[in-house]
C-alpha cells in the first residue's frame, strides 16, 4: 500500500472559496507576428495590462506553455507597457512562430508551465552528485523538447564541464541526445565517418576526405555542424561552395546517389538535443571533454556509422592544449564509441599553428578548392592531413590494405578523382558556388626581420570572427606566416578581411591591441 | 625590451583596400522606447533591413555596446524583420532605456562590443583552475556592468557551485562583489547584522530582531534580498507591511532617525554584482555555499557591519540539508568573515519544516505582526527563533551579558517595545501597511486519520511560487500541520492562497500530483 498517496485530500472544505473551473489554468489569445528574431529562444509577448493577468496572475519573466492544439512548446513571457501590441494579443518571436506553425490571427492557447523537474538534477549535479543514465534522458529530451531556457542549458553545459562527468556519463549523454532524434541506417556494412575537435583554423579537411573517400564507392553521410567557437564550422565552409541545409530525404537522396555529403547538422533533426546545447556554446564559446564527445558520437550515431576517425589537433593554443589532454580525450572516445557499438579511430595532430592559408569560411573554401583542383600552391599541411585521414578511411572501408591507405588517397587526389566526385556531390546538393572573399581588407605586416616563432591561434581567431566570420561568410584572413617563417621588415604576415568596414576596423584595432598573435624573434 | 609589443605593423601594404576611417566602428540612431519588460537582461531591437547593417554588419543574436554620450551598456541585439519597428530607430527595452535614461527620440550610439576577456577565467574555472584574486575582481566588475549575458552568468554561477570554490577563493568573491559598490559607514561602534540561508518558510524572524535591537539603540542597517528560491524573501514580507525599495539617503536617514531598517538590497546599488547575480540565481533556482557566503557578506560588508549573526536552518529538504553540511557552511562563513574583518556567529537552526504557519510575503507578515503584537495564537517557533537571535546581537552589542540576551529579548517584546519600535521603522520607511492574503483560497485536508510524519518543504515552497508568490505578494498559504500533529480525516492540512483563480488552480493541480508533501502515517 502507497501511505504517501493517500495522505491528503484536495476536495474543497466548507467555507473554502472554489476555483472557477479548470479552465481558469489557460487562455485563448490570437496571435501577432512579432518577426524578432531571438537566435533561439522561443518568446512571447502580453502586455501588462492585458486582461488575461487579471484571471491568470502570470508575472515576467516567467515560463509559459502555448499550444495552438496541434503544437505544444514553451516560451519565454516578456511583458510589454507600451502600445505597439494589442492588449488582447500575444506577439511572437520568429522561434516560437516557426515551432508552433502558426500566422498572424492564428490562435493559440496561453497556459501554465508544469515545474521544471528534470533541472533538479542539474542542480544536483551541480552540487557534486553523479547523474545516472535516466536523468539525463529526461533532461536530453527537456532540452530538446524546448523545456530548458538558455540559462538552464548554460547551467548544464557547466555542469558537464572540467572532467566532472566519467566514462558512463558520457556514455549515457550520448545515448539520451542520440535519442532525442533519429538514427540513420544504410545499406551498406561499413558506414563511415570523421570528425574534428575544432580550435585549430585551417583544418577544413572533410570536404577533401569525403570526396577521396567516396570516390571509393565507400559510404559517408557526414553531418557537421556549424562553428563553435571557430570562425568557421565544416559546414559554414562548405554552404560557400554548395547548399548544406538538406532535410533529411534530400540528404539521403544525395548519399544514395554518389556515396558521400557534407551537410550542416543544425536544423537537420537528426539530434536535436545536440543543436540545442550547441547553440548556447556558441554564444558562450565553451566547450569540454565529455561535450566534444557527446556532441561527435551522437552525431556518429545517429548518421549510422560503424567507424569513426576523430582529428585532434593538439597545440598550447589549440582546443586540446597538450598531448597528454589529447591522450585523455582519446581514451575516453575509444570507450564511450565501443559502449555504443562504434570502433572509433582518433588520430592526434598538429596543433600548433593553422592548417592551412585561410580562417573563415570562404578563405578556408579557396584552401579546400586548391587541393581538390591540385593546384601548385595548394597548402601541404592540409593536403596531407586530408591524406593522412583519407587513407585510414579507405584501409576502414576494405579499399586499401594497412599501411596502403593515404598511397590510395594521394592518387585519387592526383588524378583528379576526388575533385570529379566533389563537384558530383556538390551538384547533388543542390549545385556548386564558388566562395566569395569579403571585399574589405587590409594586411598587416611584420615591424621587423626576424623568423616567426610563436602564433597564438585563440586570438588568429578572435581576430577572424571579429571580421564577422562566421557569420559574413567572406569575413576572416589569410596566414601567410607560419611557424619558422623567415621575414624582412614589411613582409605580410595576415590579411583580414570582411563583409563591412565596421567590422574590418573593428578586427584591426583587436589586432593592434594584441601585438602577441604572431612573435618575431630578431636575428 | 618587449619583443612581442614590435612584432608587426598595422599600417596598410601597397594596393590592400583601406577602411574607410574610425567613425565606421559607431553608429547613431534614434531611439524608439519598446516597454519590454525582460526582468533584467537590456535588449536593443534593430530592423533586420536597417541601413546601418551594410556599414557595421552585425549579425544578430550578438552582444553589441549602446552609449548616449554620459552612460554605456551592454545589450543583446535581436533583429526584427517585421515593420512595427522603423528601419532608422533602435528600439530598447525597459532595462536598457532605465541604464541608459533615455527617452524616445533621444540619439544613441551603436557599437561593437570588445572580446569579454574576463569570461576566459570562468572558462578556465569550468576547466578546473582555480580563480585567483584579480580575476574575480575583473569578472565582477563585468557582471556589475552589464557585460555579461545572462547565459555568461550562469556560467559563473555553475562554476561557483558544487564547492568548486576553496576559503580563498570565497573571499576573494565576496571582495571583488563588495568593490562593485559602496561601503557605508556608522558613527556607533557596533553596527550589527544579520542574514539567515534559506530555504525554510516561515522563518521571517528579521523585521522582528530588527526591532527588538534597535529598540536598545543599537544600530542594524539591514538590507534584504527578495526571495531567491523561496516564496518569500525578508524584502518581499516587509514591503506587504512598509515600503521597502529605498534609495541609500532615504536608508540613511531611516536609520539615524530610529537606528534600524528592512529595506530591500535590490536596486539599492550596495552590491550590483549581487544583484545581478541573484536575478539569475532567482530564474534558475540555484544556490551554493559559495554564494550564499559570498551573498550574505558582501551585503554585510557593504552594510557596514561589525558583528554578523548568521542563522543556518538545516533539515532533509532545507536548504542545508544535514548537520554535517551546516557545519561545513558555518566554519567557511567564520573563516571568510575573520578574513574580511567581521565577526560572524552563526546559529544552526531546526530546519526540518516551516517555522510558522504563513508562507508567501502577505502571510509570513502576518505571523510577524501576531509575534511583535503579542497575540495569544503567535507562532511559538517563530517568536522563539527570533528571541534567540535577537538575544545574540543584544549581546554583541553591549546591551546584555552573555546568557542574558534571549531574556532581555524576550521581555522587549512582551512589554510591546519591539511592536512600537516596528511601527517606527515602518513609518520612517515611508508609512505602515496592512499586509493582505490573495482573495481565492483552497484547504487541503487530511484523507485520513493518523499522525503528520514527513513534511516537504522544497514541495511546499514550490505549491506556494505556483499560486504566484513572491510576485503576487497575497499568494502563498497557511500550513497548520507540523510534525506530529495528530489529524483526524477531514482536518485542515494547508491552504492555499492566491490572486487569480488561475494560479490557485494550477498550485491546486501540483499539490494533487504530489501527494507526498505531508506524510500522514495511519495510527
Amino acid at each position: 500500500m502507497n501511505v504517501m498517496s493517500e495522505s491528503y485530500d484536495c476536495v474543497a472544505t466548507p467555507g473554502a472559496a472554489i476555483p472557477s473551473g479548470s479552465t481558469a489554468a489557460s487562455h485563448r489569445l490570437p496571435v501577432r507576428l512579432l518577426g524578432i528574431d531571438t537566435g533561439g529562444e522561443a518568446l512571447v509577448y502580453l502586455r501588462r495590462d492585458a486582461p488575461i493577468f487579471e484571471a491568470a496572475g502570470l508575472a515576467a519573466p516567467k515560463r509559459v506553455a502555448v499550444s495552438n492544439g496541434a503544437r505544444h512548446i514553451v516560451a519565454t513571457l516578456y511583458l510589454v507597457s507600451a502600445h505597439w501590441l494589442e492588449d488582447n494579443a500575444i506577439g511572437l518571436s520568429s522561434r516560437a512562430r516557426d515551432l508552433l506553425a502558426v500566422d498572424d490571427g492564428d490562435w493559440v492557447e496561453l497556459g501554465y508551465l508544469p515545474a521544471l523537474e528534470s533541472f533538479e538534477q542539474v542542480r544536483c549535479k551541480l552540487a557534486g552528485q553523479p547523474f545516472v543514465a535516466e536523468q539525463l534522458v529526461g533532461i536530453m529530451s527537456d532540452v530538446a523538447g524546448g523545456q530548458y531556457a538558455d540559462i538552464h542549458i548554460a547551467s548544464f553545459l557547466a555542469a558537464c564541464a572540467g572532467g566532472h562527468l566519467n566514462i558512463g556519463e558520457i556514455t549515457a549523454l550520448t545515448l539520451a541526445m542520440a535519442q532525442t532524434g533519429q538514427r540513420l541506417q544504410w545499406p551498406t556494412p561499413v558506414v563511415l565517418d570523421k570528425h574534428s575537435i575544432g580550435g585549430i583554423a585551417g583544418n577544413c579537411t572533410t570536404p577533401i576526405i569525403v570526396a577521396i573517400v567516396s570516390a571509393h564507392g565507400l559510404t559517408m553521410p557526414k553531418t557537421s555542424s556549424r562553428a563553435i567557437t571557430s570562425p568557421a564550422g565544416t559546414a559554414d565552409t562548405m554552404q560557400t561552395m554548395a547548399p548544406v541545409d538538406l532535410d533529411l530525404a534530400h540528404m539521403r537522396r544525395v548519399v544514395d546517389e554518389v556515396g558521400g555529403c557534407v551537410v550542416s547538422s543544425d536544423g537537420l533533426g537528426l539530434c536535436p538535443a545536440d543543436e540545442a546545447l550547441i547553440r548556447i556554446e556558441r554564444s558562450l564559446e565553451l566547450s569540454s571533454d565529455a561535450r566534444w564527445i557527446a556532441s561527435i558520437l551522437s552525431k556518429a550515431l545517429t548518421a549510422g556509422a560503424t567507424h569513426v576517425v576523430v582529428d585532434v589537433p593538439a597545440g598550447q593554443t589549440a582546443a586540446i592544449r597538450s598531448r597528454e589532454a589529447a591522450v585523455r580525450l582519446i581514451a575516453q572516445l575509444g570507450a564511450v564509441g565501443g559502449a555504443l557499438g562504434m570502433q572509433i579511430l582518433p588520430q592526434i595532430a598538429d596543433g600548433s599553428q593553422p592548417g592551412a592559408r585561410g580562417i573563415g569560411p570562404a578563405l578556408e573554401a579557396r584552401d579546400v578548392l586548391s587541393v581538390l583542383q591540385g593546384e601548385p600552391d595548394a597548402p601541404v599541411g592540409l593536403t596531407e592531413r586530408a591524406v593522412e585521414i583519407a587513407g585510414t578511411l579507405l584501409e576502414l572501408g576494405g579499399r586499401a590494405v594497412v599501411g596502403e591507405g593515404a598511397g590510395l588517397a594521394r592518387k585519387t587526389l592526383e588524378a583528379g578523382l576526388a575533385w570529379q566526385q566533389f563537384q558530383r556531390i556538390c551538384n547533388a546538393q543542390g549545385g556548386m558556388r564558388e566562395p566569395r572573399c569579403g571585399r574589405y581588407s587590409h594586411t598587416v605586416s611584420a615591424a621587423h626581420a626576424g623568423h616567426v616563432s610563436h602564433v597564438d591561434n585563440r586570438c588568429l581567431n578572435r581576430i577572424a570572427r571579429m571580421a564577422g566570420a562566421p557569420g559574413a561568410p567572406g569575413a576572416g584572413m589569410t596566414f601567410v606566416a607560419p611557424l619558422g617563417t623567415q621575414v624582412a621588415a614589411g613582409d605580410p604576415l595576415f590579411t583580414i578581411y570582411a563583409q563591412s568596414a565596421g567590422e574590418l576596423s573593428h578586427a584591426l584595432a583587436y589586432a593592434q591591441q594584441h601585438p602577441q598573435v604572431i612573435v618575431i624573434e630578431a636575428i
